[in-house]
């Protein structure tokens, strides 16, 4: 199965260790708009110009996008689901039905295979929400993120005049978490959720305080949330947060009984040390399904909902039925 | 969606229950080999004599058969895959390769759809197993029971002379919990893992030291573990013991990286406070995936591994794809 990666950000190095990791993938190369000779890979694969994918569209079974949601892949994705199949994260909750509609006409016109929207969230923890609510109907779910860096609210403070680097770690509050895992199906607040954890470095010079109080008076951001502001140097920075940890869980609380006497939990968590690298592995486990499924003529953009779960596994289904079930 | 039950006992009795909270699926009756007047249904759904389903097939889309998988599901559901669609719950996990070929063979032979082995274990945690070795195929993953009833260990002690009644609970050991949490992919032996808390009524007379004995050294079932047992009255078993709680976790950890640096842990958990109504809510899932696969012309055994996820679900696709992903 010869893949190629389109963007070569954190992601793109992910799926290029990932791709490594799975027996039955191979690279083809990375494919970026940047000057090719200036970019290295990790594992020396070939790295060739953005422009040049439709000319080697022959040689490549499934390309695994790597762009940015915001303007990237609302572009990227349908443009090359004309030439070849497609794997991508767009994790723009509320633009994916029409992102969906123009990654399905360009894949179904050409007679190609599509994935959106993979990854953890959307992805994994959209399936632990349909799996929990069509077995528990009468129930209630419940998504925590972190503790993890989110890449959004770092942007957002980098944004700020006087800062140079920023980190924001979302943290789940555990009051909230035991109050869910208990099967109360509590109402809570975006603020009873979620903690907002900001590492940041300042210019020499800048008003601390003026950077504190614009970070925590910040629309949608950070207005909603508790929010803590601690100022540490460029140092500090590169040797405690350089990583990319993230993580989270779905808990799906629900009852049944003749009078709804008995409560169940079902809990999907993840814990990363590098969120694009476990994405990663999601994206590469996906597009091992949209190449079966292209083989089989099933076209068009698809989603991980539609999915049979053994496409995604090396293993045969006899194979999965002995070892897994 | 019209349903059938196949057998009245604990699952049967969960199934009845977790249609009526279904609003797109509804019970044609229950279905038994005991007399039917002798059989009073939860919500006053109607009993037929086993022998009479053939004749009612065109009323019913899919049976969901409830028997147990040491004698009854090997010979049920092969037969009544001639005559409807179904869905079982078998769980002998050596011995699905070779129901998966009857059960297929009868499908396939006269056009209809089946589902073996639904439930949560084999289940929803052969999903677990699935998609964590999918995604991070460096790793290993574990399988933990429990706090819950275990029945063929409940079974095994009640056959034991002088134990009037028996409840054996299965329970995972916090230490191997925390090892295997902590991504440190530890050996772990049977005794390890579980601990098997016993609690015995016994008869009056009876040699307690001798039933104490014969658990403990039970093959297969206790030896392999430390095991506790509790004399109690038939009052404290009635009072304290007659729920049927169980659940677990699957989890699974793994490296990736350019050296392995990044640890991984996906864990999926349940706590229930019923196993058999959770189980019957896992049943009814898959006999709506069933029933759509057969409109589709989709014939043959399948297993939860087959199903694209969106089947399991009572929304629309772009209903899914709006509000879960």
């Amino acid at each position: 199965m010869r893949i190629a990666i389109y963007g070569y950000g954190n992601i793109g190095r992910g799926v290029e260790l990932a791709i490594r990791a799975n027996a039955d993938q191979e690279l083809v190369g990375v494919f970026t708009r940047r000057a090719p000779e200036t970019v290295k890979t990790l594992t020396g694969a070939p790295v060739y110009a953005a422009d040049t994918l439709a000319a080697r569209a022959a040689e490549i079974d499934v390309v695994i996008l790597c762009g940015g949601s915001a303007t990237d892949l609302p572009v990227q994705t349908p443009a090359i689901a004309r030439k070849c199949n497609v794997v991508d994260s767009f994790d723009t909750h509320a633009r994916i039905p029409e992102h969906f509609d123009a990654v399905d006409a360009a894949a179904k016109a050409s007679g190609h295979t599509a994935l959106i929207s993979g990854g953890w969230d959307p992805g994994m923890f959209s399936l632990a929400r349909l799996y929990g609510a069509a077995i528990l109907p009468d129930g209630k779910d419940y998504t925590f993120w972190g503790r993890g860096v989110s890449q959004g609210h770092s942007d957002a403070i980098r944004r700020i005049p006087g800062v140079v680097d920023a980190r924001q770690y979302t943290v789940p509050i555990p009051a909230a978490l035991d109050a869910v895992r208990a099967g109360d199906q509590p109402e809570l607040t975006a603020r009873q959720k979620h903690l907002r954890e900001c590492y940041v470095v300042a210019a020499e010079g800048a008003d601390l305080s003026a950077i504190e109080t614009a970070i925590k008076t910040m629309p949608n951001y950070f207005a909603d949330y508790d929010t803590t502001v601690n100022f540490i140097t460029a140092e500090e920075m590169r040797r405690d947060h350089s990583a990319l940890p993230h993580g989270g869980m779905v808990i799906r609380t629900g009852k049944t009984g003749a009078k709804g006497e008995h409560k169940h939990t079902i809990e999907y968590r993840l814990q990363l040390d590098s969120n694009p690298e476990f994405t990663a592995g999601v994206l590469t486990a996906l597009a091992r399904a949209v190449v079966r499924l292209n083989a089989k003529g099933d076209t068009g953009c698809k989603t991980i909902f539609d999915l049979p779960p053994a496409l995604l596994s090396p293993l045969s289904a006899a194979e999965l039925r002995a070892q897994m079930l």
